[in-house]
C-alpha cells in the first residue's frame, strides 16, 4: 500500500514545489509580477476566494517569497510585494508562459515579454555555464550519472 | 462574493497551469525525466496513492506532454514517455530546481545538472534574443506596456 509521503529530502524540485506547488499560488505570484499588490484586487482578478487567498499569501510570506509592505496607517493597511527570493522565481513562470505560447495558444503569444532596456523579445532557455550552448532536454546529465537521466 | 473561475483565457502561463498546475504532476514529470517510466515504479518512488498517480497520468497523456509505450503483450503492458511537448517542460522543472538550489537547501545544490556533451554544469537563464544580455526580472516589460510589468 503506497504511502503519501512527501520525496522532498535532498531535492530541490520538491523543495520548491513545497512553497509554489498550486495552481493557485503561482497564478498569485502572476499577478504580484505584473503590479497588483493588494488583497482584495488579487482577490477580484483572480476570482479567488478569500480564504484560499489567505492561505496562499501566508504561505509565500512564512516562506519568504513575498513580503507585507504597509501602504497606509488608520486602519493599517498592507500590500504585498516580492523579496529577492520571489524575484528569483521569475524564470519558473517566464518558462511556463513560453511553454504555454508554444503548446497552449493558437500559434500566437497572447503576451510579448521584451528586455526594457533595448524593447526586444526575451527567451528562457538552458544554457551551458561553460561552453554557453543552449542545451537541450536530451543534452542534460545528473554529474556522475550512471544512467542517462535528464534532471 | 468571488467566484473561483480559471483566469485561463488569453494567458499562457495559466494556459500551462491547467496542465501541470500542481505538485504531482510536477513531481511525476521529474520522474519520467529522470528514467522512471511505469505506472508502478512512479507510484513507489513518489510514495502516491494509485488513484491519485492514474488521474495525473491521464491528463498528462490527454495533453500531449505524455505518451504511452507499449514495452510488453500478453497482458500488454505500458510505460509514459515524454513527448516532443513534455521534453520543452524542461525549463520549468530546471528553473524550480535552480529556485531550490538557491533558496531552499543549505548551500550545497543536491544535485548538480551538467551539459552532456562538455560536462560543466548548465544554467537556467531569461536573456534577450537580440542583445543576448541576461535579463533579470526588474528589466521585462510587456510590449507596449504603459505601467511597469515584470511579466
Amino acid at each position: 500500500m503506497a504511502m503519501t509521503v512527501s520525496p522532498t529530502e535532498g531535492d530541490s524540485i520538491a523543495a520548491a514545489l513545497d512553497v509554489i506547488g498550486d495552481r493557485w499560488s503561482l497564478l498569485v505570484l502572476r499577478g504580484v509580477f505584473r503590479g497588483t499588490y493588494r488583497f482584495s484586487d488579487l482577490r477580484d482578478e483572480l476570482g479567488i476566494a478569500s480564504n484560499l487567498l489567505t492561505t496562499r499569501l501566508c504561505r509565500l510570506v512564512d516562506h519568504g517569497v513575498l513580503e507585507k509592505v504597509p501602504y497606509q496607517q488608520r486602519p493599517q493597511r498592507f500590500e504585498y510585494r516580492l523579496t529577492d527570493a520571489g524575484r528569483d522565481l521569475s524564470p519558473v513562470l517566464v518558462s511556463l508562459m513560453q511553454w504555454g505560447d508554444t503548446h497552449r495558444s493558437d500559434g500566437e503569444a497572447p503576451t510579448v515579454l521584451v528586455h526594457g532596456e533595448c524593447g526586444w523579445p526575451i527567451e528562457n532557455i538552458t544554457r551551458c555555464t561553460t561552453c554557453h550552448t543552449s542545451v537541450d532536454a536530451t543534452d542534460i546529465r545528473k554529474q556522475d550519472a550512471r544512467k542517462q537521466d535528464m534532471l
